[in-house]
């Protein structure tokens, strides 16, 4: 799922406000600091005000076991400048964009002279358009051309967007795909599988395959089979979907830095040309801030974010706090505020703006001890879930599953899950909604909480990097997902999100209601002793301070959701 | 899931009286009945009073298309007599045991000098101890050899039980496989895959390797392997947990007859000898009747039926079911009543006593309205689970995915779900129960049946034989899971099952619940028009007639539940 840093529009207000990068970004902070014989102290307030005090920026209790570890994630650039910032254990390496940047985008796409845009979903759009005008702007000569299904009604829409067969800029998937030096395959993921021998079989020798997500990799792992062998393979994945990648390289052409954050990955490099080809493309499209990762973290990491926090863990609990608020007797509305506008709204912009601690920090006494029950209770059972979820997607299952699920939808349609009660009742709600009355709920805070770190544990024992983990886990949740969510209802999110993710939240969320259902509230009620040392483990993790690192890094320019419409939702993902 | 025929208590009420075979079952009937050219005529009554017809005993409106369709279900016996059985659209084989059919047993064990009887479970202390007291009844001179781990608890239990060292009877579990001809493995599924190489290396060449469930072919099917192909690989089934095994065989020395029925398949032939292996096995532990199906069918059928309605099914559906009563005011006691008494209690007993269709048929008008609707509208959610959940097992990702759990919950054990408030309730509801007062509720049978039908109508598309479907779907339910739920509790029984079905219950259960809650309820409630020709195809299902032809052939005595232990239902499951 990707969606970072679509709407920073809380920054204003940071308590650690990040400075917008293009004024005062300091980039001697981390950009020449040595690697730390000893970790820093870091001042955080305590547990409570009599705790309070200092305690280590420690290296996670959780040690990385699997995946690629950040050690192994350098890379050489002989086009751009890198820079590396300290995360937790270790430093990762990023490189800037901005327009002043693509003075060096003609020595990476060196040798290019045709990019093939396939697909006119969501990024299609985006990113056929903005290489072509960041191409124009260089005076760079090499033609985005689109390529798509003959007959195919998307056709028509390319067109409006300028691109036409009487250029040369829109043609038949397959034929772009045979011209082209560079191939961005933006096609959905289940049309990617279908089609990717005839894809592979069309490319030139030589050229280049672009993905922006790792879904294929994640395929073809499953099945055994690996990419064709003389070709580059790479990765830019934008962390925002594709209309707010178009919308912030429009404003970008008037305030450098504006845009949208990509991760990057090379999977094979054939010529040695792989890496910059792949900056320079994330430059290209506007990326004020590229991050490096592996193709295999990017979709390990991304198929099981939007089954867990993202998506599908926030509607299980959701669905099963609202049930327990029920038969508390409150009433169905007051329920629903405090099960779901209480996470959606108001503690997802306090982990925006001051961090996950903070909505801790900031709770009177006799809520804190709420938060740490509901915290304590419910972390194992979200671990529980989610742990099966990465293993599911780490082992292929998940991708086969979707892919299964692709097939029978074809003849069974998968129907709406925003007709049951619960969301009707968040309708009525909405509509009356003041904002300001919101309450932060500690236990609900407590449990949407618990599963969030049990997801960035997961992460970490899997060795992903640090600035994936805080963007599947947090910054695309609390930015970009929840007010989505806030603004339409959860399930409503679900139903209008790409098929690979919607079956999955379908398909988890039923998961995390049951377990936190059946483990966590009959410990809270039945008082039994909970292991509160997983308290302290959060008050002290190492995540909190990469957290606020890495909001250093957004863009200068916030998204606001007004404005956007029913088509924004459905085109939200990839 | 192996429980079948376990509690027939019910028999001595049934409308369609099955007779014990031992007086009158007539073989006639069906053993020498010719092919039919036209499919017979069966009267039922119609959907109401008015409709009151006749329908054809019709081909199921699914065809079969996938696995080994009936037709290649056929088998030659050069020991014992095969009688044939007309279910549905085709004939199934059976082979008829009892004690006058022991004198069979030398020629089919012919050249079996041991059998090694592997690990001391549920079926393990069962089969042993039937296989010992048989071969001396016959005075077969064949050794039954207990093979466990060194130093494993049930080494006592197996001298207990009357095997020991001294007499040669009892010996480390490789030592034993090493030695023997006939090798039964009946440890539990992760300890079956995580042995299996040693196992298989241990075993003579021309030796038989008898499994009592298919799961370590799914297991090797997952990965992409094959048994050792110099022996004998056969399947004996039993369709009753270990203790009723033995129960029931103690029984049959007085009363012929009494046993419990298994399903035999063989998968490996290296000898022409292994059918008759097979069905001398399955004869010599009492089985009255053996059925035939395929070692795939069987762990297909089996690791998905426990996923469905048998466990999985049920479960979610109470749960959501208790949620809309909860909704429409009524009392926590009168909701569990409504939702979960109703099902394992009167809606099981009626289908075990006189069919599925008897549920609807005995409704008042207006009832069977609010049953008609329920069960057009829960039909397709119930399937799409299911069939979701077929496809996972026959994919190999649910075995896969049973074997990381298992790895997983060596470190995080999995916890109990009996304990949710639900089913605190339902402990209440059952202190002060009348059996007489509970209704059957036609919203609740309406749903619960619509899912039994979904398995039903995917294990025909799937090709599975009758004789399976039916249990797997049918008896197996309402004649032996339900009332052991109706004693204790449905989550009390998911929490002590095998593993490999408690994983598979947890897992699925949520996914029926949020499937029926988002999809049934709200187009019932929202007064949707329904897809109403669902009704016609249950009322003129071809398994009805089956169900019926398959109750003709359950043992002569019935196990009542009066008596069990908590152990039996620890050890209900293989």
């Amino acid at each position: 799922m990707s969606a970072f840093i679509t709407s920073g529009s809380f920054s204003s207000q940071l308590l650690y406000r990040p400075e917008p990068f293009s004024k005062t970004l300091n980039c001697s902070k981390f950009v020449f600091r040595r690697p730390l014989t000893k970790p820093p102290l870091v001042t955080f307030p305590g547990r409570n005000s009599k705790e309070a005090g200092r305690c280590f920026f420690m290296t996670t209790t959780v040690p990385r076991k699997e995946g690629v570890t950040k050690e192994n994630l350098e890379f050489d650039t002989k086009c751009f400048q890198k820079e590396r910032v300290w995360l937790v254990d270790g430093y990762e390496y990023i490189v800037r964009g901005g327009r002043d940047v693509f003075k060096a985008l003609p020595k990476a796409f060196q040798k290019v002279k045709q990019v093939g845009v396939i697909g006119w979903g969501s990024q299609g759009p985006a990113q056929a358009q903005n290489l072509r005008d960041t191409f124009e702007s260089c005076g760079l000569p090499i033609t985005v051309k689109v390529g798509l299904r003959s007959g195919s009604r998307s056709m028509q829409e390319a067109r409006k967007a300028g691109f036409s067969e009487e250029k040369g800029t829109l043609g038949e998937m397959l034929d772009v795909i045979a011209e082209s030096d560079l191939v961005l395959l933006l096609i959905s993921d289940a049309a990617t599988v279908e089609n990717y021998e005839a894809i592979m079989k069309a490319m030139k020798p030589g050229a280049t395959l672009g993905l922006s997500h790792g879904f294929l990799l994640g395929y073809l792992d499953s099945i055994g089979k690996k990419f064709r062998s003389d070709i580059n393979v790479i990765l830019v994945a934008p962390k925002g979907m594709g209309p707010s990648v178009r919308r912030l390289y429009i404003q970008g052409k008037q305030l450098n830095g504006a845009g949208i954050n990509s991760s990057f990955a090379v999977e094979q490099d054939v010529d040695g040309r792989a890496t910059d080809l792949a900056i320079g493309w994330a430059i290209a499209i506007g990326s004020p801030f590229t991050f490096q990762t592996t193709m295999r973290n990017e979709y390990r990491s991304d198929i099981f974010g939007e089954r867990g926090i993202l998506l599908g863990a926030v509607h299980g609990i959701v669905e099963c706090l609202f049930r327990r608020y029920l038969w508390e007797n409150v009433s169905e509305k007051q329920a629903f505020v405090n099960a779901c506008e209480s996470i959606t709204g108001p503690i997802s912009k306090k982990i925006s703006k001051k961090g996950i601690r903070a909505v801790y920090d900031e709770l009177h006494e006799d809520e804190k001890q709420v938060f740490a029950r509901a915290y304590c209770a419910s972390y194992l059972p979200a671990y529980d879930i989610l742990i099966e979820c990465y293993e599911d997607v780490e082992s292929g299952n998940e991708i086969k599953s979707v892919l299964q699920a692709c097939k029978r939808h074809q003849k069974i349609p998968m129907g709406k899950i925003d007709t049951t009660r619960m969301w009707q009742v968040g309708k009525q709600v909405r509509e009356t909604r003041d904002e300001a009355k919101i309450p932060i709920v500690p236990f609900s805070a407590g449990v949407y909480i618990a599963a969030m770190m049990a997801q960035i544990d997961i992460l970490m024992e899997k060795g992903h990097p640090v600035s994936e983990i805080v963007n599947e886990s947090v910054i695309e949740s609390v930015d970009s997902l929840n007010p989505y969510m806030h603004a339409r209802g959860v399930s409503y999110m679900v139903d209008n999100c790409s098929t690979t993710a919607r079956l999955g939240a379908r398909k988890w969320a039923p998961r995390f209601d049951y377990n936190i259902s059946q483990q966590a509230f009959p410990a809270i009620d039945n008082k039994e002793p909970l292991d509160m040392s997983k308290l302290d483990a959060f008050l002290s993790h190492p995540i909190h301070s990469a957290v606020l690192e890495c909001a250093k890094l957004r863009p200068s320019v916030d998204i606001s959701l007004s404005g956007t419409t029913s088509e924004d939702f459905a085109r939200y993902w990839l």
